[in-house]
């Protein structure tokens, strides 16, 4: 590698929807990943993203891979680490600057063609560069701030049962969790406020609606807004 | 500016040590800036910071501003955030990748010259670019760490008295704490361990020192490896 040159700088971006397997109907945690169509590692898949465009903004160039991969609009996007390491790249030296989303669930099929392909986080193939280190980041994000911060509500509408919240839960978490542990865990907690409403035409005893306490932080960053 | 050209990127790094204020004496924050001899913001002072070399990896950029300003090691390093928006810089695109430091608390006249000083962190100059913002945020994230992580290690010994780490509390947060409520938060996790030893050559009662319990989270990074 060239190391007298410049240092080019790219914008990725992990893309997380909750989706069900096709095989099994189970709903776990997906992510659309990009089939390079060239060297280096042409053929392999990758996270979406490219070269920053000079007008352009960090988060501007994360909502840019996110629409032109899967045509959704992030419920949530934050930035998650730089990523520069010199021999990143077989040829050249890139610093990439990633950022992390959720999308909405319904549609993790979206955007789909040949070089464009939702997986299950995972179960995902061999990746490209050290995107592999970069989901498992991504994962280990997403599923810390899932424990302290209103984020699954990406994945809900306004209001919400505690059998829909537990099973974002268990998405995102990968693993089944005991349903009255969890309802003691959010009740004690003051993230999840209940409603007078309750679920329609469900049965003769439809469960409570809950809301998300706005009071609560979507996720702290502290003084920096989300941009 | 001209927003067809490529994208520039530079490190910073926000560096920490405790001092004593040069009058009153007392122990709070303090960090090293840089008086910027070239436009724009000529004369203002600044994070230490710079282009970043093909062939040097981001953390031993930052350790390299941290060594050139101060001629200190950090005791701790950890990626802060990018900082990118398209006009924060008057002339170019910059995007700076930040890096935030804690250093030895004994030198913060470590380096100082004409050109580098150090200022009590609530008490800064104005600062050139967005610099404010990022030493804001920096304060944010290392006041935050400091109740969850043992990142206040970094300013004491391998042993310490809990009245010595109450003192780094209070420098950090800029506060005082109350002795008997501090001990019994220190005392109710298992961030710190009794140790059988006693600080020597003190009093008739000497106090008991503590170290750090090795378990406990240095600060969560989860899959990343401080590089």
């Amino acid at each position: 590698m060239d190391h007298s040159g410049t240092v080019a700088l790219a914008v990725s971006t992990v893309i997380f929807a909750l989706g069900s397997q096709p095989d099994t109907g189970r709903v776990g945690l997906r992510l659309p990943l990009v089939r390079r169509i060239r060297e280096p590692y042409e053929g392999q898949w990758a996270l979406p993203g490219g070269p920053l465009r000079a007008d352009e903004d960090l988060a501007e160039a994360a909502r840019r891979n996110l629409r032109d991969t899967t045509a959704l609009t992030p419920r949530y996007l934050e930035q998650l680490y730089a990523f520069g390491t010199v021999d990143r790249s077989p040829d050249d030296r890139v610093v990439s600057i990633v950022y992390w989303a959720l999308a909405e669930s319904a549609e993790t099929t979206s955007g789909e063609h040949d070089n464009v392909r939702w997986f299950e986080a995972d179960h995902l193939p061999t990746l490209a560069f050290d995107h592999a280190t970069i989901v498992d980041y991504a994962l280990w994000r997403l599923r810390t701030k899932i424990e302290y911060s209103r984020i699954a509500h990406a994945f809900l509408g306004e209001t919400f049962t505690l059998t829909q919240l537990r099973e974002v839960h268990e998405a995102v978490l990968g693993k089944p969790l005991d349903p009255a542990n969890f309802r003691r865990m959010i009740e004690s907690s003051d993230a999840v406020i209940p409603t007078d409403l309750r679920l329609t035409g469900t049965s003769h005893r439809p469960p409570r609606l809950y809301r998300y306490n706005r009071d609560f932080a979507f996720a702290d960053r502290g003084p920096l807004t989300l941009s």
